[in-house]
């Protein structure tokens, strides 16, 4: 029962997050969560914001909001190698915001929790007179020196991606009618990122990085960060035709091929792989059942991306990918 | 010179936010930042959410809204007995945003990143239909089961506060016109909070929170919290007489008073100290050249604040503090 000397943001806090609060959220009743870090163990922290109009559509479920939030970090925590502890978020809604809405993003948040084994640890509610603007930070831990980073990749490494690529791009233009979806697929996967936790890429992958940007602007960063001295940079090579596409992105044909590499909202692991490690990744990701595909390699070069055709010709993108400005 | 193969983000990123970013941010070019712990300490997270026209006005300096954002985080962390390691930021601005507001925003943190000694260590940036909304998770570090919690008042702690108290409530009147403000004191109060980093008050405090929604409103929040079994209560009598008032906040007049005590943005410390750890406080405060001041007690009672004026009387109040709802 609201307390009813306290505002209504301290019950609004108590009906919705309070129950996905964890042992270091002090019942998010204190000014600070306390975090008893593992020990032997570097943490790794991320932070996405996410905006109605920008990041989600004003009339998606407010579950598939919330959980989506919170996947797209544990995204970035899965390709860092990192196991995740829990996670800090602000929630800013417009004053008249309906119950159910915040209901609903709870109970997405609850079951997200349930599937990745974390709490919350802390947060802030506040109001806005713009849309729901929500944010997460999520801390993971891993072992000391193991963080997989952008900068490691070298020439010969081969180029891995998990699962397939351009689903989430098909499913945001299904979202706008530009596409049919006769089997909800790529709807689903544009509203619900699966973060590739699970395989234990930390001390397999030399570098990595998570989809979500678009492939080849993704995997233009790769080259970039190389850290390679002066003399040399780092050119990735892959094949288009090598790139794993679900059962419904073939569908769509290839007129949508582009914006399958292109269009970002993947959520896979894009990873470089140095040869003497690429039957442990492959090993490692059957024992998760998670699919893994080579598509190219490394090679030194002018830094960038080169994607072939079937008959070896380049293709060339009108955008890399996604910025927001 | 902004990489004309990347998208505008990164080069505002680069511009921007990659000057502040310390050693585990990795350049701002990872998906997540690396944080490796003091060893044997607990870790202290806290996060808040600004948008524009909510916490800051439109017009405030940018600079001083980057201060602010920072160091309401920095205040918690200093209400916990926590030493600030580094924090995670989310900044979302409308498209068309000047790129001097950004630089302002920018350079406001950087002072404070010098002024606090802590660093960047991730962020995300995004474009919004609506106001600039900011969000800020700060990270610190307390000797492991020493935070200072809201929980551990006790019957008996006098109720202390750092500094004083009002001039943030006060500032605001004057920003937005009810209020004179010859000195500019209270103005610069409410638009750059200070901290109270410094005082050790781990060990010393049995329970604490800093103000910032309101004095009786968060000394409610003590006696809430305080943890005595169900047969009793804890009850703050505080006498307004002795509440701390600035010189400025003096000069406003009696007619103000109720303002001082309930209008919030005052990051002050309020703690809870036993008589037998009064001495160390006052000793600490000292040394670390911060007012502290005795304002009352707690006894057992009804949960609530009973605020006396000089007379003795219980004074009431039309609203004990700020809601956003």
């Amino acid at each position: 029962m609201p307390d009813p000397t306290l505002p209504a943001e301290f019950a609004l806090i108590a009906r919705h997050f309070r129950p996905l609060a964890g042992p270091g959220a002090l019942d998010l009743g204190d000014d600070a969560a306390l975090l008893i870090p593992p020990p032997f163990r570097d943490l790794v922290l991320t932070v996405d914001a996410m905006v109605a109009g920008v990041h989600f559509l004003p009339d998606d479920p407010a579950d598939l909001v919330g959980r989506k939030l919170l996947r797209v970090n544990l995204s970035d925590l899965a390709a860092k190698g990192a196991t995740p502890l829990g996670y800090l978020m602000t929630v800013s809604v417009p004053r008249g915001t309906p119950d159910a809405w915040l209901a609903g993003f709870a109970a997405g948040l609850a079951a997200d929790q349930a599937e990745f084994a974390i709490t919350l640890l802390g947060g802030d509610t506040t109001s806005t007179p713009g849309p729901i603007s929500l944010s997460l930070t999520a801390v993971g831990h891993v072992a000391p020196g193991r963080m997989v980073r952008r900068t490691g990749s070298r020439a010969g490494d081969g180029i891995w991606v998990t699962g397939t690529i351009g689903d989430g791009a098909l499913g945001l233009a299904v979202a706008q009618g530009r596409l049919g979806d006769p089997t909800g697929h790529l709807l689903d996967r544009y509203r619900l990122p699966r973060p590739r936790l699970g395989v234990p890429i930390a001390g397999i992958a030399s570098a990595g990085m998570d989809v979500s940007d678009g492939l080849v602007q993704d995997l233009g960063h790769l080259c970039r960060a190389a850290r390679l001295g002066r003399a040399a940079g780092l050119q990735a090579e892959i094949e288009a035709a090598l790139v794993p596409l679900s059962d419904a992105a073939r569908a769509a044909g290839p007129d949508w091929l582009a914006t399958c590499l292109t269009g970002g909202d993947d959520y896979e692991l894009l990873l470089a792989v140095p040869p003497a490690r690429e039957a442990a990744l492959q090993q490692a990701a059957q024992a998760a059942g998670i699919p893994v595909t080579r598509i190219g390699s490394f090679r030194l070069g002018a830094p960038g991306v080169m994607v072939r055709d079937a008959g070896g010709q380049p293709i060339s993108f009108d955008r890399p990918g996604w910025s927001h400005f």
